[in-house]
């Protein structure tokens, strides 16, 4: 029975059993009507996008929710859930490790994470560790429903207004909205000044309407600053009524303290979530500094404990963990708790811990596409990607960001949006995460020829040490270790390497696997995936000449494309159409193909695939140095190839284009 | 290699050997840059739609060239090729046959077909008899690329515009512009006005720039009311300056005569395709009456064999085909002749039976998609269907043809655009193409009870007779025998419409067969069609009731949707998504959906569905008679059951779900 349907009457000679109806009358679909409380305010654009979203597949009710919608899903259903918050870090490198963390932490299924604002730290600005600017990567690069929180005091309205209106632009939805500590000692109330969160709340809802969602902070102890604990209390109820969502406790150490608060708030009517903010303590310091800041007193039971310990940190985080969980399954127990705030400090270590041993800790968790969907509003609808971007999915958010068209929710004309130049790729989330002495164990500090490079190659490839000893785990391409998938072609790619098929991207071909299989399942349960094998390689033009001739007998089976960095470019796709190469079947839905082959983008994935020769490899090296030349001449001379084989049901054939392509090299009429 | 590709200077370091390239620069689509020669005059609309084309299937160049641009693909292919030409028929019976033989042959693989225009017939009217609405059918409904003719004397500047216009409304592309027979006998040019078919192909270029291919008629034997051959010739290139874009042939009755003028042409620089036009005699009467008009003498050898046999229909339809055969061998076999201009005579099997003698009559038509593609340019581009309307694709296109939006060539958001009324459905075309006799002897004089129905339904499944001895051959909604594939079911569904389960469409599921299967293939070779096996049919609200338990255990594997005619709809589709149940795999594309269980537009079929029992059915018998009342109380109390077992891989499980609730019914607590 559809859940959508209106209660109606039950339909003649059913014998008076109930049936759920769905009204004749009732023509719009879901994905509209819940576009519309997103408010007529500015989101013009995205509204009609949405009211197209019927035919098109939507695979998770989630992609369509706003965060208040999802929390209110969580509660009607009883699913419990988590969030978690980080601070903009200092420095650049820091960065780039943060937000390899948001990747590996929104494995574990975070309804949201929460930025800090940091005025000191030029929040809203460009920098790559802005709050601003962290927040953004959240949101768009690693698809986490985001909160950025923003402060008020001290700031006039335009500069708020723009940092809301600049948010907006970045696809942030939720503020989290703050007072902000005073400047000075001295803090005095500005006449019209923004001088409470109140008065943020209020600003959203007249400037923005019902845009954000927003969230405030609640004091289960009472704000320090408060007259009274009930003062604070009014006060947290004027922010609900101007306009708050939902409200986020401060950090508390004993579970009646937030218990005694919730029952207190409801008892003066207010009615929103209210989510308890948890500390997993983590270390004597941070305790220390955060007890200051924010004024708490701890609890003298825990003091005893950690005071003897205070030197062993990894003592004072197994008491933490034990004391967060026991707190939590308090709360939880409760029955009044449904999601639970972790303050993270940046760290993972605790935070995953506690929610492992509390079971909300998402094991395996459901990829609803076989790649990261963007969390950005305009760009949750988006269903098909080129695959060549396969491992390096920030890159082409990045550079599709301007990107307003997704027709349907597709990736649409490629031959139309402009990618994004090529100037910025050395942005900060699309560096390596190695330091150059790293990547020069790897790669090798120095390179012999050619033969060297395949060597690196194959050593990724296989996992196996380098002639030096040290194992290959990123590359140019691939910033990452293997994936388990490309694991199942491990043995061919080794060969091919070897010889000088420089491999960057490959799939097995699939056919038919149930949807819920651990390695190439992607989507809703009870459905099949499928694959059309895929390989994609750097080559030289020796083997290319030779390729070309063995691909003629392959002409109706295998689709090509060859190109070199100066663009001259070898193809057999009809009409520069786009191939699918994975796409899924699911019940009750239209076809999925997140994944295609495209003539176009290809070439805008060319431009960036070269470069990386160069900027990731050959500059680890002095100008002029052979080994700088042995990078560089491959880049100026080698092809890069990609192979579909659309015989998806019969064995791959590509290995074997591969072999007759040596076998024609080494045939002595060839010599 | 791409067929597309500009030839370039050879990319680096391939020793030389030629090869195909593809330049960089050359970002646009093929579909996009053919649509550009269809001039900026005003298909802005039309452009726009193509110049997205890149990214969704295109099964076929045709469905996105113009007539000329197909026919100069065939000339320099050497395809060989050939065009029908029909007249109006005179009664609406005389439409419905006709129509029925677009559709017999349209199997043949005409290149187009072409409907002449009779002043005396309000051709430009809404009449179902008109030239107008007759083309209008063939290109619509029928998904043939069509021309009009249009003549021009003795009619208004504007009179012609204005059909024009409605011609193009109504998506005609092509028009064969000629002068017309003079009302009187003693003609007179007209100061300003038209005089002659070139002051039409003028007018047509003045006022729709390139918008129409333009065809005018050539006289091998030169105008009969011409001074001379000479002048007719000349006559002939200012029609093709003016901008015709080629010439079909009066009829003639040997080979040498058409390729002497062929030669004459050529030689006063007439270089547009000429097509010969072929006249298979077929009688003696219709034979004299064309000679009469056309003003032709027929040669004396064909006298000398045609007089002795004149009352012998068979024997001079024997004679013609034969006459025609070899001549249009001669004409190929000249080297010069590629395509075939026919006469039909509003018949279909002289022309039939030469086409097939010359090997030309296409055996073995691929299907593009599942369903026949419409040739109105606007729609060419579609490529989704509800699956409601299988058998009645006529009475789809007609309920959509106000639709301007397929988004990607998708059938699109079906909620938005509203499908025709259902008053509009007794349409001619629309009507069972049997009388009502006929169909009282096959659906039963006198119905006595539910059970003749559902014996009705099982006749029309096994092919056998009814107990009157009359075989049932259509149904309200389905005017054709059972489809092939339809037959791969045809054991269970009769058993089931015995019991009452009354099907009118189904589908087997289907998992990887060859896109060239004979049964169930479409699309090109070398790809993959899949079902999901699909059961729709009414049944009573008893056998609804054990239906719904019965579904509850195959909640997660079978989608249903189960309505009223009250609209009562009962459903666990997902947010009320369409589901796809006919899709297909091809090399170097992406993948194609063309058929899907639409929840929103089954409530529009649900209307038609219902109303069919009525108008087709109810209405054969005397109002308040017992049959009338059978037919209006299921029509009032069944319901409208769609089911999809979304489980393709595995045996279809709907056959289970009937018999399961066959033993609900009959079980002794359910009693």
């Amino acid at each position: 029975m559809s859940e959508k349907g209106n209660r109606e009457a039950p339909p003649l000679d059913t014998g008076g059993r109930e049936l759920t109806m769905v009204n004749e009358t009732q023509h719009t679909c879901s994905a509209s009507s819940s576009s519309k409380s997103d408010g007529g305010s500015s989101s013009g654009s995205e509204s009609s996008k949405d009211s197209s979203r019927c035919s098109t597949p939507v695979l998770d009710a989630d992609r369509h929710e706003r965060l208040r919608e999802k929390m209110r899903r969580r509660l009607d259903s009883g699913d419990r859930w988590f969030s978690l918050e980080f601070f903009p870090p200092r420095t650049a490198n820091a960065a780039v490790n943060l937000i390899s963390r948001f990747d590996r932490m929104a494995a574990g299924g975070p309804l949201f994470v929460d930025v800090t604002w940091h005025p000191a730290g030029d929040p809203a600005s460009d920098k790559e560790t802005s709050s601003m600017i962290i927040a953004n990567t959240a949101v768009n690069y690693c698809g986490l429903e985001t909160i950025l929180h923003m402060t008020c005091c001290n700031q006039t309205k335009d500069d708020i207004t723009a940092n809301l209106q600049k948010a907006k632009r970045l696809g942030l939805k939720n503020i989290m909205a703050l007072r902000g500590d005073p400047v000075g000692e001295e803090w005095e109330e500005e006449v019209d000044g923004f001088n409470y969160a109140v008065d943020l709340v209020k600003h959203i809802r007249n400037e923005f309407d019902d845009y954000f969602d927003v969230c405030v902070a609640g004091y289960p102890k009472g704000h320090p600053e408060a007259e009274s604990y009930e003062a604070d209390l009014r006060h947290l109820k004027e922010k609900v009524l101007a306009g708050a969502d939902f409200i986020i406790t401060q950090l508390f150490f004993r579970s009646e303290t937030f218990l005694k608060f919730m029952k207190d708030c409801q008892a003066i009517g207010i009615t929103c979530p209210i989510i308890p903010g948890i500390f997993p303590i983590q270390g004597y310091h941070s305790l220390r500094q955060l007890v200051k800041l924010s004024k708490l007193e701890v609890p003298q039971e825990i003091k005893d404990v950690i005071e003897p310990i205070k030197d062993n940190d990894a003592a004072i985080r197994n008491y933490g963990v034990e004391l967060a969980v026991s707190m939590c399954r308090e709360l939880l127990d409760s029955g009044v708790v449904h999601g639970l705030h972790f303050y993270t400090l940046n760290r993972e270590v605790a935070t995953t811990e506690v929610l492992k041993r509390l079971g909300m800790w998402n094991e395996d968790p459901r990829r609803p596409l076989p790649w990261a969907v963007s969390a950005h509003p305009k760009r949750r609808v988006e269903d098909v990607r080129p695959i060549f971007w396969a491992s390096r999915p920030k890159s082409y958010i990045y550079r599709t960001q301007e990107w307003d068209d997704f027709p349907n929710g597709r990736w649409g004309n490629s031959s139309s949006p402009a990618f994004g130049e090529l100037k910025d790729y050395y942005l900060f989330y699309l560096k390596s995460k190695s330091p150059r002495e790293e990547l020069l164990k790897m790669w090798g500090e120095e390179l012999t020829g050619e033969e060297s490079v395949f060597e690196v190659f194959t050593c990724y490839i296989t996992g196996e040490p380098n002639k030096n000893g040290h194992k290959v785990t990123c590359m140019p391409w691939n910033d990452d270790p293997l994936a388990t998938e490309t694991n199942l072609l491990k043995d061919q790619l080794e060969k091919v390497n070897r010889r000088g098929i420089l491999t960057i991207n490959s799939q097995p071909n699939i056919n038919g696997k149930p949807s819920t299989d651990p390695i190439v399942g992607w989507g809703p349960s009870g459905g099949y995936v499928f694959q059309k094998a895929y390989l994609e390689f750097f080559t030289s033009s020796e083997i290319v000449t030779a390729l070309l001739k063995v691909l003629k007998k392959y002409e109706l089976r295998v689709n090509y494309h060859i190109v070199n960095v100066k663009g001259q470019n070898i193809t057999n796709a009809p009409d520069l159409q786009p191939n699918a190469v994975t796409w899924g079947i699911f019940p009750g839905r239209e076809i999925i193909q997140p994944t295609v082959v495209d003539p176009v983008s290809f070439l805008s994935w060319k431009d960036e695939a070269f470069a990386l020769w160069i900027e990731q490899w050959a500059k680890l090296y002095e100008e002029e140095s052979p080994s700088r030349m042995i990078i560089q001449y491959i880049h100026d001379n080698y092809y890069l190839v990609n192979l579909v084989d659309n015989d998806f049901p019969l064995e791959n054939c590509l290995w074997q284009v591969v072999d007759d392509t040596f076998e024609l090299l080494n045939s002595p009429t060839q010599k």
